[in-house]
């Protein structure tokens, strides 16, 4: 499933790009001024292969999982949160069920490895490759196999939203101790020491970030993860919601929809997934910039922007909730805004802030 | 009107934001883990004096005048652009309608200084002061009473929208070559060279920044404003625009609205109304980062966030209306999250991580 659905993911629509940036370029404003606004709605034309997206369906695909390095103290919080906070989101008590309403998105729930036995829920998938990963401080997270068992499952819930229309999805996740693992990989890719990289995760203390640091480095030293080969890397220092983001992106890419990325977690993610991938990079788009040092790393290493600096460092897809409101706006430029011509207002005559006229517009 | 306005200004409701505090401290999340959203909810506590504020209304106040200087060559745009773009705004098909919709917010419309008379149209607050400042290359941009009149029609305006249950006002501007005035301003205040704080407006090449920077210079060196006399700033180096918004300020933190500043013109403002009212200081909110360098260094010497990072720089309020939207967002956080006694889950045992738990609850 994975081969072929890397071998779907087409390039994107220059046509609509051009026609929509033409569009914007007529718009009464001057050229360019709502930049990183105008540059989301063009992508979203790119991707849809639409001149004038509007109305976009938005789905978040979260993905939760145990791992078996939370034994060593890595984070803040015991791991019986994790099978608690899934019963939160299905009763629709946390955060991103907020996020998600306010941003009028589905949620997707998917238990793709929770360390205990979940009962049957409304709107949660049950799709657990095992019970937690192995700890990647001893030995690698999980088999090869059961990678590709886990992106298999990613790729299967992205159908699911594609199938119901969405034009755009968000990341979640939650999974306690999960920033030990997403530290991991994106170090495998850095240049930059992995002390550099480790962050508070949760809410650690100096004295644990440090300790955690440690574990990172004895779980790359162990595994000795293999970055020409990103599968390698996420079986041996990754987690099931990590191999099931990989899916997600790669199904949404597939499938023609916008990925909107959010923390240090999906982000780790989206790193493997343009690795097995290159031509999904281009349905990617950032959120925000979390506290997390990887996080940031790991949108260079991509080469992607983020625009919300709000020192956020929850996850579940919270950034990537707002993310999608951004390209609302973006949309809403686009589709609700007059032309010069429209609306006739004198335009600038030469220089940066001049514009191209033309009756070719959408 | 001023004085009263100024006296009329209160403390932020420290027990709101305790009681706001411990709720947002309660929910299921790591604690502060949502940090810039939670600043904002708390932030709204203290304003409206509730412990749980929701749904607030929202108004976009946008003030349009014309500036003497623009014959100076400091824009890319001609001078009837300013009249133009506010029969735009008149008539739905401008940014700011758009981002108004998209924001749940009114918007109201005024006339305080266009250079030519305008035709009385729906939702058009017609205020002229004066049909647009002198060139303030050469002499000073109005009186000191024109200054204070166009305070005054600030106040009334925010009176208006405060009138109609304004809980959030954000600021919106219209004026061809009201970057100048602003910058001249922000550079009263600034330890920072004009030229360092001169940027490229709606549009300029190289070359035009550099005159705009000589024709900042030239005002300055011509009017000589006094900064520790706010007012003298405001009518040697202002603009009717930016001291109508003063006056919004002033009127909104009296009437207890927040106040939602924009780019650069409106961070202007901002500056000059700390300075005759410290305590309205209280009662802003930032909303993004514009390309403008004086923009950040009003945001610096003001001592205020900002958390969107597009690289805008057109105005209108654009930047506000996107901003009241990260305000919704955190009080979406504060209502419609659980607490950890109201889910279940468990909470982190200590460090930073931890939670204080208490019946008090809102």
């Amino acid at each position: 499933m994975l081969k072929d659905t890397i071998a779907a993911i087409g390039p994107l629509d220059e046509t609509a790009m051009a026609d929509c940036q033409l569009r914007i370029d007529n718009l009464t404003k001057p050229l360019g001024s709502l930049h990183g606004l105008e540059r989301l709605a063009v992508l979203m034309a790119g991707i849809t292969g639409r001149a004038r997206p509007r109305d976009l369906v938005k789905h978040i695909i979260l993905m939760a999982a145990d791992h078996g390095v939370a034994a060593e103290g890595v984070s803040a919080y015991p791991r019986e949160v994790t099978p608690q906070m899934v019963m939160n989101f299905c009763n629709g008590g946390a955060a991103i069920n907020a996020f998600a309403r306010h941003a009028g998105a589905q949620l997707i729930l998917v238990d793709i490895g929770v360390a205990v036995e979940l009962p049957p829920m409304p709107g949660l998938y049950r799709e657990k490759v095992a019970p937690g990963t192995a700890n990647i401080a001893l030995g690698p997270a999980m088999t090869r196999e059961q990678a590709l068992r886990a992106i298999d499952v990613g790729i299967r819930m992205a159908r699911v939203a594609v199938s119901k229309g969405a034009g755009v999805i968000g990341l979640g996740e939650m999974g306690i101790g999960n920033t030990t693992p997403s530290t991991a990989i994106i170090a495998s890719y850095s240049e930059r020491q992995h002390t550099e990289l480790t962050g508070r995760g949760t809410g650690l203390s100096a004295a644990a970030i440090a300790h955690k640091a440690d574990i990172i480095a004895r779980a790359l030293a162990v595994n000795r993860p293999d970055p020409a080969d990103p599968l390698d890397v996420l079986a041996k220092v990754g987690g099931f919601e990590i191999a099931g983001l990989v899916g997600v992106i790669l199904g949404a890419a597939a499938g023609r929809a916008a990925v909107v990325i959010d923390g240090i977690i999906t982000s780790a993610a989206a790193l493997l997934a343009v690795k097995l991938a290159p031509a999904a990079g281009r349905y990617l788009v950032g959120s925000h910039f979390s506290c997390e040092p990887a996080h940031r790393e790991a949108l260079k290493l991509i080469g992607l922007d983020a625009y919300l600096h709000l020192n956020m460092r929850l996850g579940e897809g919270t950034g990537a909730a707002l993310g999608m409101r951004l390209i609302d706006a973006g949309l809403h430029v686009l589709n609700d805004m007059k032309t010069f011509g429209e609306a006739a207002v004198a335009v600038a005559q030469d220089g940066p802030g001049a514009l191209r006229q033309s009756a070719d517009i959408v």
